[in-house]
């Protein structure tokens, strides 16, 4: 083999390195683990795919109806890992190690030239995550909390808490609630939003 | 040069591809145009950076107010290139070829578990783009309209139209509407959003 072909098989060698790191997930895009098993919290979620946002998004029964032209409530946005987000447009089912990241901003609406509608104000500075790895819980998914502190770790929440018996029940597909998400939507439920309001 | 060595080079050369990749813009990220300087339809975007959500937003006053519980307008979702957005939040400033993208969807509330707030619910085909570019207009920035037609190509809208004069006098930054969009606006405006409205 001469040095010609020793460089292309060089480069060949990193080119398939390149392609295997976009079909396996890269490592910024895994969840990382402390020894004792608590996922650490995971960075750069901001540049994955937002796959759905939604406003004051809630699964229990307002007390009071709310009154016009009142505040939505918060708005949520749910990050998917870039990878794991082609992963399931090819596949149409999620990978192990996904993971939902949702985010939470106050509903704002006074900044100009805005007269009508809200927009994303002040983030919150914590976040939860829905992991789906078979190791860390029996439903295949595991949810866990951050807080404002940038260098805290999470356990597992307990699998008796309400967000794994009701993802088990209405999540429209493996735990997820894909039902929200417009485009994962499309793809693994093959079909539109049937309950869309004219705005 | 000896065989090793030279394979070293060639990765070196690889390697610095790659890492000029980062920091330029890959070309599947760039605006794309006909002979004409017609914008061909980006794709893509949904992978994109989505920089700000918002919910009915709109720069008119309302002719009527809203009734009690009414769906709050349409999602509007803003995506920019991740290699721009890294750019914006490295250097402070938007790099020629910077393009917006800004998708709709209905509101949507009826799919199961949520009985409170409004989620994304069907895309509406079309999407706005809002593209840097010094040779597209006197204002350093473009806009154009995409429809249901995915091999379409746009226009420049006219400079006279009214979304020129109101981002060149209501835009926070440079022409584009950065109060709006949280991480942008925390880096840009160096401030925390003050109209945030509680929930």
């Amino acid at each position: 083999m001469n040095a010609g072909l020793k460089i292309l098989a060089g480069v060949a060698v990193l080119s398939g390195f390149v392609v295997q790191t976009w079909q396996q997930a890269p490592k910024s895009q895994l969840p990382q683990f402390t020894k004792e098993g608590r996922l650490i919290r995971p960075r750069g979620y901001e540049e994955w795919v937002m796959v759905g946002a939604s406003t004051g998004l809630s699964y229990a029964e307002p007390q009071t109806k709310p009154a016009a032209g009142a505040p939505p409530g918060m708005f949520h946005n749910i990050y998917l890992q870039p990878w794991a987000y082609r992963y399931v447009m090819e596949h149409g089912a999620f990978p192990e190690n996904a993971m939902f990241v949702m985010t939470f901003y106050e509903p704002s609406r006074k900044s100009n030239p805005a007269r009508f509608g809200f927009y994303e104000g002040d983030r919150i500075p914590g976040f939860e995550v829905h992991l789906k790895r078979k190791d860390v819980d029996t439903s295949g998914w595991g949810f866990y909390g951050f807080g404002s502190d940038t260098t805290s770790t999470s356990v597992k929440l307990p699998g008796e808490l309400a967000c794994y018996t009701c993802h088990a029940k209405e999540a429209a597909f493996d735990n997820a609630f894909v039902q929200f998400y417009p485009a994962i939507r499309e793809r693994l439920l093959g079909k539109a939003d049937k309950d869309s309001v004219r705005s």
